[in-house]
């Protein structure tokens, strides 16, 4: 059988920050598409998908971050300008001070609720998710009303 | 930016049959590695992973499923004896008769508490966290203890 052509993968983090009550972190885009956006970047092939999560948290915000819950799984064909590309969206803790590092050149702590900053990507979509999310305990990864044939 | 390579991408679904009440949908695969195993396939470049999940248990069980809630995403690297592949797994309902078809050459509506068969890939390992979810309500995507800087 021929190698299958599938979505390419990505891994991205929601990372409260233990000291700051509210925040969560948010990197600068080195590389195109730039913007403010969640930490988070491509899976690479021999490494389990939590893996890739905790990586590209650690190489873009120094924090060593615990994952708690997979928030959902984004696959719109238009989410990423690149190509179309399935994240894997995680909620993960961290203690200790955020430093941008690797492909963030910037670095900021917000209120979910309060983001100033036009996010990359559909990353406004899914914060709109974590904060449905953090006030019912659900995440987007139920579907109450089911996604049916087309 | 060259296209960066990440592991392939699957959806597989638990199909709850309403007529029966415990009873979930297994397939016997068409082509390597054969036996036994729950329906789903590759996602296709254009399509969200919830309507790979629908289309592939449509193509073979002929069924028109309803997805209930994503149970979780498995990516251990060596589940998938073709290559590294990443299934996102979702609990999803149908009536009416299933019938195999497409990739499938043969059917079974089992109680997943009782499966007979050893499964493909990691199947059964997908089923019991199907079965405490089942009992829990919680799905394998929260991860209770965290999961954590290697």
């Amino acid at each position: 059988m021929p190698v299958p052509k599938t979505p390419l993968l990505a891994a991205d983090v929601i990372i409260e920050l233990e000291a700051a009550e509210r925040g969560i972190v948010l990197i600068e885009r080195r590389y195109p598409p730039h913007g403010w956006a969640l930490p988070g970047g491509f899976v690479d092939i021999g490494e389990t998908v939590e893996r890739a999560a905790v990586r590209e948290a650690w190489e873009e915000t120094s924090l060593a971050v615990t994952l708690r819950c997979l928030l959902g799984c984004y696959s719109d064909p238009g989410r990423d300008p690149r190509g179309h590309t399935v994240s894997l969206v995680f909620v993960a803790t961290a203690t200790g001070e955020p430093q941008a590092r690797d492909d963030a050149r910037g670095l900021r702590v917000v209120d979910p609720a309060a983001i100033g900053e036009r996010l990359a990507f559909d990353h406004a979509r899914i914060v709109d998710d974590y904060l449905r999310y953090r006030a019912s305990g659900r995440s987007p990864a139920w579907f109450p009303r089911g996604v049916g044939p087309a």
